[in-house]
């Protein structure tokens, strides 16, 4: 059970909290509602924290044109292990293309059709256990998407999946093409937390990413030797121009010298990329119990300008290095576990 | 010039507000900067409030796959006079072809090409002096694209534009099926705002919405008589599940008597539908001079339920109501104006 306390960070925000929450360092609970894991021989079980979802006859997955009712969701998605998230489309598809390779189960005519066919909202599409989904752009577009995975995930009984974002990313101070797997998904004021409205007043999540997991992929990275590869926080923002100090937006209210100075002091919170995404991604999936990791390569260095502007070859090889990284952590989790159920 | 002031709503919020405005009634600006106009003969030209753009060398248009260098704007975009958006890339596809038709403009064989095709994050198309474009799912997807839409408008020099969002959305109150016409889009707490964090620090700005172009949409659905069409205003949240009170998501921390509270409290406000783009679409708009309105069925009435299972066929139908509308409205325009420079 959770109730409302008043948040420290501002006298307005209310935080969910374990009621029975005693010390102030453990007041801001992981992510809103405690996790219920359903344990059993194979592992862990993907729970939504809505205990409404149980006693649903019907629920239409209405952004992903699927149902409960229509759609026959363990045999199509109870093997999946790893769901891999990120804003464009046509990415996602390349990217089960490539691990359709790296996995051997590519095969001459092979077909990956969207399974999300029936929408425009969003693409998805799987290979082995290997989901992979677009989120668009923004909070909202991947909260909408999170909302429906998990519940895909449980209906489909899922078990000990991971959720990766493979993204892009604005750097600051790296050398663009570079890697940022995330430490801490932090907001527009550099603090690890994801702010929501609901019933019309605002509630606080911690952004709680695996640190294991980090690690895990920071070696991977280490593996592959062919990109820097680097651990940092990441600022998640809720808009491209203003929201992330750009100069070059249609608004802009503020000069380079406090831009620049707001970039630096972010690079001095640890911060080496910013994106749009990832700090409802760590609050959910932290939420119901998912490993997440979030991986973007960063397409130029803010601190030297605001426009992508490199030629549409390189961004499209930068594009390609997360999945690199990640299909190559998918091949080793595999490998080592020798059996799917084991992961 | 604007300066920072104290906002009455909260005190932890900066208020961008005319350095000389003196009464409170007046302390919030329309939209953040002033927007200046460069009226000439034909009307007006649409301005970013970013005074860097002018002196930009070249703008690249991300999203867009559009840069001033690589593309002649004004040639291509400098006829426009009505932008319709929208959340689904398909619905605007269909919305083009619709208008085609009924301008006149259609032919056998005729062709409308996605002018984005080189990214898959947004669509555009082109008939006439009507610009259809995609904004995907809430404020950040679409804040995004308004952006680079006004820089767009602006280096193509186009003037006297006309702005309006047809959407879909959930009701309070209404018979599923009925257009909204929104009078205010209003904040989860029922205040017509936009919050926006800038350089770290929250800013407030004004959703203004042109109550004429509002009445002149009411009378397209009253000579229409197709479908309710009613004005009233509409919530614009970040979330679709938690951030709109269903009980459905994969999170849910209340209960139904405490959703039901509140969507009631929503309807006595004046609410009559819930979507995730207005406040954005209003708020930047109308900083840059833009003609702006919001045009949303209703696929459900909240009241009753949240999950969005009418069949396939009946909602497709519900989404063309709005189109419906607006095609109705810029023939009427045209046909009064005779010549669209007088628009």
């Amino acid at each position: 059970m959770t109730q409302a306390r008043r948040s420290n960070l501002d006298p307005k925000l209310t935080l969910r909290v374990p009621a029975s929450a005693p010390a102030p360092a453990e007041r801001m609970a992981s992510s809103g509602l405690q996790t219920k894991k359903r344990d059993n021989h194979n592992g862990h079980f993907v729970q939504p924290t809505n205990p409404n979802v149980a006693t649903m006859q019907e629920d239409v997955l209405y952004h992903f044109h699927l149902s409960t009712s229509t759609h026959d969701l363990p045999a199509m998605f109870g093997d999946v292990k790893f769901v891999c998230v990120g804003g464009s489309p046509t990415r996602m598809e390349a990217f089960t293309k490539y691990m359709a390779k790296e996995l051997g189960l590519d095969h001459p005519g092979a077909e990956y059709p969207n399974i999300c066919v029936g929408t425009d909202r969003y693409v998805m599409f799987k290979v082995g256990p290997v989901l992979s989904v677009s989120h668009g752009i923004g909070i909202p577009s991947t909260s909408v998407m999170l909302h429906e995975l998990i519940k895909l995930l449980y209906h489909a009984r899922c078990s000990d999946v991971t959720v990766i974002r493979i993204g892009t990313s604005g750097g600051i101070g790296l050398e663009p093409g570079s890697v940022v797997i995330t430490r801490q998904a932090v907001d527009a004021s550099f603090k690890p937390v994801f702010e929501q409205m609901v019933l019309g007043k605002r509630v606080v999540h911690r952004t709680h990413l695996d640190e294991r997991l980090a690690q895990e992929l920071m070696q991977c990275g280490a593996d592959l030797r062919e990109f820097p590869t680097v651990l940092g926080n990441t600022m998640c923002t809720s808009d491209f121009y203003e929201g992330q100090g750009r100069l070059d937006g249609a608004l802009c209210s503020y000069s380079e010298k406090d831009k620049q100075e707001y970039l630096e002091a972010a690079h001095a919170a640890g911060i080496r990329n910013i994106e749009m995404e990832s700090s409802v991604l760590a609050a959910m999936c932290g939420a119901c119990g998912l490993q997440v990791a979030v991986v973007c390569v960063t397409l130029l260095n803010r601190l030297e300008g605001d426009q992508v502007n490199s030629p549409h070859e390189v961004l499209v090889e930068y594009q390609e290095r997360p999945q690199r990284l990640v299909g190559h952590f998918i091949k080793k989790r595999l490998a080592a576990a020798g059996n799917p159920r084991d992961l």
